[in-house]
């Protein structure tokens, strides 16, 4: 059997590999990309037939640039995945807190754990690398004695190094949420999202108006979030969630509708709705 | 004449500090803090008349942290600003970009001038500093003559330092949107905008029906954000800014409308829309 293969950013045991996983089984083959972009070219070319995006962190909220790639590239979402975010302090094996100098992560990482880093390592400097994982790995292949990278426990596990001090992240409810794209759309069966980006002639209570047309048909929305348009002030982007596939009836009328009321309308995909 | 003051995040010449000086003009008397909760300190005992607080940026989207914040204290927002954001890359005078080892600033900034970076200091390391004046403050008190900060141009004249190159900023639509707090609410004139954070129980159509309340009085928003409630899943904060004021009639029905169907609803304040 071929394994599927599975584009994501990040080195082996960053947090998109284990949404990988998690969403589709171990079997999965997975392909590491340095930049999203490189995600996105992976599955237009064909070189992976899924790819795996995050779009959201409950801390830090929605990931734009991901958003922006998926307005620009003809990819579908298939399907998300939800995952627990945990940063481990990790490092050579037998270097201790006493020894550590610097902390490599990815900006995001080591804003996450800005607080534990104070406490535990008050003279540490923070260096940014472009991946959690990805700073592990440089810690073992440069054998720095005198760093630690967060990333994942995976992360640890893969290159064989040490968990010097668990949970480093500041907030114990940080969740982050991927979708998994494809080349193809999915027709999805069960309980189905479809994400909407949609932006409209600034005239009052048009935002009223397009909720309206989920709101007629009993239609429930899982995300809503206004973005300034980039150059037009005071008009926005609205990227929305509703529950409801865009291959049914109901679904179909409300994009139908929707369409009646908007400048602009790109359905990012149906799929299956995740745990 | 006693001069206003303003606490601000950072270090003398951060985007809050240029921020304070775009709302209140150059009279003002800038109180420098290491964090946003000093921020709300210093406010809430006094210490300062007025805090400034960045809470949405056009790239990076809502600043969450901030509007935490603002939950937890009883400040209010009393006016808002939004400025450009524009770093420059700034070093010791004399120092080329052959001579740059090392790239410190707050995370933000070294991910808004990825691509930049890359492209002028393949090889640079990236530092994470808690503020982008504050490394340009770090790299003159220090001397460093193989780094160099991102930070506003307003920094580098004020540490009296060289940019070495201008407009580092991947995008040039960057923009970050302050809002000012005060311990005392305003009752302000002219076109008035509201901010809001209220939750509900999730019955389908219950943000249709929260919405209801503007759309029905003729208000529109330039604001909405839904934010998974943390421990909660499926459950949401909404982030609304609405054009009317608390104090008038048609803003005071909306949010009395409003409290019947929400299960929590917090006024941060009314004040004058910016520009």
């Amino acid at each position: 059997m071929t394994r599927l293969h599975v584009a994501f950013q990040g080195e082996r045991g960053a947090y998109s590999e284990a949404a990988a996983i998690a969403f589709f089984g171990d079997s999965v083959q997975p392909l590491p990309h340095n930049d999203f972009d490189g995600v996105f070219e992976a599955v237009a070319t064909g070189q992976a037939e899924r790819g795996v995006l995050p779009v959201e962190n409950s801390l830090a909220g929605s990931i734009h640039r991901n958003y922006d790639l998926l307005l620009r590239h003809e990819l579908f979402i298939v399907g998300e995945v939800q995952i627990p975010i945990a940063h481990q302090l990790i490092a050579l094996p037998g270097v201790t807190l006493g020894d550590i100098k610097k902390v490599y992560s990815h900006p995001q990482a080591l804003a996450q754990c800005e607080r534990s880093i104070t406490r535990l390592l008050p003279h540490a400097e923070r260096v940014v690398t472009y991946d959690t994982a990805g700073s592990v790995k440089m810690i073992k292949e440069q054998n720095i004695a005198d760093g630690a990278g967060l990333a994942s426990q995976r992360a640890a596990d893969i290159y064989d190094m040490h968990i010097v001090q668990p949970d480093m992240q500041d907030d114990a409810e940080n969740y982050t949420r991927f979708v998994i794209v494809a080349r193809e759309p999915v027709v999805p069966t069960g309980e189905v999202k479809t994400s909407i980006v949609f932006s409209m002639n600034n005239v009052p209570g048009s935002l009223f108006k397009s909720l309206a047309v989920f709101a007629l048909r009993d239609i429930d929305l899982t995300k809503i979030e206004s973005r300034p348009l980039q150059g037009k002030r005071w008009q926005y982007f609205f990227y929305i969630d509703f529950i409801a596939s865009q291959y049914e009836e109901r679904g179909r009328n409300a994009l139908n509708h929707l369409r009646e009321i908007t400048s602009y309308l790109k359905v990012l995909g149906s799929y299956p709705r995740g745990v």
